[in-house]
């Protein structure tokens, strides 16, 4: 008899039980404002991560071997409607940090963050968060959607509060929001230095971890809605990452891969390459 | 002194004073459920429709002399909000309707329909659809979004009642999308038979014309964001809008081009045609 | 708890017992001596699958009502070894045979029908084979390799022998070939005609059923590794599969879709809508 | 020893002395108004041209023993000098003429077909043209470049007269081109309807043959600078040069290939069918 | 009442009176020798502006209230006539600089250079011009067409005379070109060694600054007609840039970008924001 | 009367007698586990070699002076059929070596790589091997395949022994090759260092440099068929390859580069200016 066609991330085939780590997709991209088609990410890592190897060299640990994941496969949201969206994914997270697993949401679009951010921050009064992005993401609204995108991070401040946002890699946005930020957050332009100093500030408290991949140059990872010059590498945003091994990290997501303008894959590549990489240095 | 540089789609540089037709573009596509990007397609069709000429050997008419159509070029959208985007769009209908002109609106998604369709309809009570499509667009709702694009002709439905609404080219919907149809408004399997006997039956009143791109065979028009196999050709569409010609019609739209599922540009270009075709048709 | 994320082509998934075809993906494209790439096409179908309807309203039948189908994921095949993927190919019909379902094979390269062929043959010793497709297929070798795509229905005549193969819509092979198969097959040049009659003969022989999407002119399915020019139309393709229905069909496949020169995606909406119309005009 | 990478389209390998037909590439767009690319046309035809079989199922005859064509390459063209080249291409016609040879030229860009008219009206005086096309071509400049490609048939009929110029399958162009063909050459609208009778006329006359593959609709043809809907399939089109076999036919054009648009490889492989049924049509 | 559909690159929209600098785009490829295309940047440059920010974080400046642009659209010029063509841009350059502005000329290819600083140096006699780029340009002719754009550099130097030129990050050419070089023009292989030097030494003088983009590396601008390994960094140029902010602009050009060879898209985000950043710098 | 049409990369035009180097395509991709087209590469880099300058200003040295390489086209090698494959260019390398020149072999897939360390071996039995790569490619087999692409340096082991492989770049691969690597072959992962100390070593002895495309980083060379992010930049591995000048190199391949992953053309621009420096370098 034939096996149900069960389909991962790779190595991401533990079962919900014996998992530290639950991987979902969040296909949604209603509020984008530039290029749509996030909605295609988590799809299409799954299927390309069959590319990359279940061992890092980087790290010297194998997926296989050094982490429990449990891929759950993508959520069904409804397009368009953004406040429901976000209660979808806010019971989502809930199932999963009520089991006293660790979620990883695979965006979709970046607005989709401050429902796992408000269901954590329930749990963890204290919760910090780390977020390495190209853009500011606090405006107040955009075109009067107090839910996109471009409004994430002020979102998450609203439930934050000051000095509990960390942006690292910032290198667009409106001048109003580089000033607010300069009062609300702590806001590093262009590069992750400084890094070291906030993860050692950090220790031992509750953090969530959020990773728009657009913090890469757009050489590195064109596929992208928003590509923006100037960004990090490669290897200086797996090194920020490895860095932050030391934290209590409760959630983490990695938003806004759209991989139809990938037309060679490499950004695909690059993503999964990321996933492994982060799964393999918050495994315990 | 060098002047500004206004863009408009080929030939529709009139005065909005001595305009017939207004023409305007609508970049929304947040309720799309399976491939985004018909926002892109307004833009595309005006710097495309340069590589098409005015004139028409078919009608034997040309742009430059035979029709007047002004250009108001794009709304700004609020993507992820598709109530206050209906909103929007009806604004932009009564200002064109209160001035006695005929609004064309080139989309986007087919969701938008409903607005003008409301706005005429306060007009004219006795308002009639012609509705050419691959789609039912019958759903109550999809995933619980009223406003989706597959439920837009449902929509017009609760404005307009039964036996309104005159459907063409339908070939993909649920069964019970069919069935209910049956019962409530004209619904034509695949083609365009019949299409003579309703324009018969609808002179002299007053019709709103919805063109859903993706009634065209995805051979002549692959880049929409459902292709749909078993579609209608090129002059087979050309044909059945030139039998309208008899007809009073007094809104009009063209739908769901995606201009990035475009590579070639022949899609655009085809877009680009049939709205020549529909200018010259409709102008008096 | 969540459940695992299984994945199939739409509404095929009933349980293994239940179901009464058994479809899987064949991904292998090794022999291709053109351009490869139908590696890609069981998987891509099945995320595609869902821009589709389950209900087919030229038949008035639903995937989710009228047919039961286990989908059991892609076999994990080995490159650049024909003879040994013919062997797996085998070993996974058998099973599926074994258990008295019909195996629905979704290439990969037309190389691999010969195998399900054999297994079938060795069931049903008087076994016929319908064959759509637009390529003869008929070389002896293609370069010394006797297991190529080129020569597949060669190797089928190898296991029949004379009359028991009906190839129709042929427009591209060598002289010898065509002249060759005279002798030897049923070979219908560049259309369907005469599938009545043939349908008629062969009723209550045991059929397989072999579709090379290609038969299609490359207008409809662009997105196949050697595009011929002069094909038939989806609607063309679609009635004469509902001429099939009244044949007692054994195993069928569908192969050559090659996703990387589908930019538009609208090969894949093909292939997945004759996918459903197959299954829907099989099933009992 | 090793021998040298001689490269030709499929089975155009004759020597020069033995060759009947002079195929060669004329890379060069400069004046396209639209979309450049067609000077890619033909490095891409000879390299795609290995998808195609040398035997034509619809002539029964074949490229290795019914045809003696040697292909020259590429000529090496001045860009962004139009009258320059046009010498370049007649000096290339006049060797294979004067040879005794046909000439078969690969375009390029429409613009260049009077420089081989020119030269075969010298030691032709009664030639004809037959011109398969989707656009009139008859304006007296564009621009105020009178060698653009948009004013190729209009230069022709410089050369030739009134009434030697027999257009088919036109259906785009601006108004005053279509009522000054009414009165100076033979213009039939969209289709080859009249093409019989044209033959019969032409009968024992040299003729030249210019294709603009852009007759083709773009659903079988995406690969091209202008797409223009409405226009003819593959099998109008093969049949259509099929009946120009009685003809004597002195030099020929296969023009506007832009395989740069054409991202699934189906326009290329339909050039290079179109090229072998002529080649295969025309030897003697 | 509607208003007309302006277009402008994002924030330039103020009016030709009080404007500082005017923009224009000037669409033409037709001497490009290897892959055309450069006809299409300022359209899509204008369009995916508004991708961008007006904010300049590394300027801390902001397009909106900083800068005063009049973006005048895009010339039509005369494919295949290169010498009118520079004709045209002589035209528009000296209207802009009679009255007392700085002309921003958006390519297009690269050979339109030589226009412009053929206006200025009429006026600025000891006119100056720093050249950025990844090939010398330094060809007497290209196939005999001294108007290439592989010859524009030769061009300027026989306005301009020997020393007057400084030519940075050039990493490819014909030997000849680099020798010429040596003694005729100052020529920095490979990256911005020295501009620090030259700048001090221009200080005061007019100076016309030419960016052909593909001085960048491939890997951040892809969407180039010749892409050249090799290339500098955005932050390297930007950086670049920024240090000529104490120089006497006169004339500026950006040129080169060949956005359909962008699939991504990131390559016109770059030009987009290179030319955010030079119109502040330069902005008084 | 006209010439032939003989193909090269660029200016590889000498008589195979002259001639130092025997270039040729080895256009085969059957084993490639993930992404196929590396078929494409030689045919694609013959003719985008004429995009680049035969001049290279790093080396102050000209393909049309200073190398004598013979480019005898392309092999036509049976897909699907590993073993044979290898036989093929067994003898193609035997001929070339037997000449007394140096074999080029421009890949397809890196599992040909065996084929010439093989007959060199024999010439040279003290043959070392200086391989630059992404991946380790020390598998065992693949699937049971052990002529895969993943295993070829495995392969290259077992004619060669230990310590004669100097692996460099490398960042990919499964736990058990690194593990394996350290006892069996010299590996340095991720970057060039340590290349001096072998070059030191190597000085006199007969070596086979074989390059794996895929050592630069994706965002250099997107075109291929495993994207592996943090690789080398092209300075990096053009600096490499200069540091092989000493060396004995006795023969070359350059392989995977996968054009159709491609799509602005500058991976293919990025091979052509590596393989003009690699032949400037090695030639005498």
């Amino acid at each position: 008899m034939l096996k149900e066609n069960r389909v991962t991330f790779i190595a991401c085939d533990k079962t919900y039980e014996e998992a530290e780590f639950v991987l979902w997709g969040a296909p949604f991209d209603s509020t984008t404002s530039f290029r749509p088609g996030t909605r295609f990410a988590s799809g299409t890592i799954r299927s390309e991560s069959f590319g990359i190897e279940t061992y890092s060299p980087y790290l010297d640990k194998d997926l296989n071997e050094d982490a429990k994941v449990f891929d759950a496969g993508d959520l069904e949201l409804i397009f368009g409607e953004s406040v429901r969206v976000l209660e979808q994914v806010k019971e989502m997270t809930a199932i999963i940090v009520s089991d006293g697993k660790i979620p990883v949401m695979i965006g979709g679009e970046h607005s989709l963050t401050s429902a796992p951010v408000h269901v954590l921050s329930e749990k963890f009064p204290d919760l910090e968060v780390i977020h390495f992005d190209a853009h500011t993401d606090l405006r107040e609204d955009y075109l009067g959607n107090r839910w996109s995108h471009a409004s994430v991070i002020k979102r998450c401040h609203d439930i934050l509060g000051d000095g509990k946002i960390h942006s690292f890699g910032i290198r667009s946005g409106e001048k109003e929001e580089f000033y607010w930020a300069k009062e609300h957050i702590h806001l590093q332009r262009f590069n992750f230095d400084g890094l070291e100093e906030t993860v050692e500030c950090l220790k031992g408290k509750p953090v969530y971890f959020t990773l728009d991949l657009d913090v890469l140059d757009p050489s590195i990872l064109p596929g992208t809605g928003t590509p923006e010059a100037g960004g990090v590498t490669f290897d200086e945003l797996r090194f920020a990452i490895s860095k932050l091994s030391e934290l209590n990290i409760v959630g983490i997501d990695v938003m806004e891969l759209s991989p139809h303008y990938d037309h060679s894959g490499s950004s695909t590549a690059v993503a999964c390459k990321i996933i492994r990489e982060i799964l393999l240095t918050f495994s315990k």
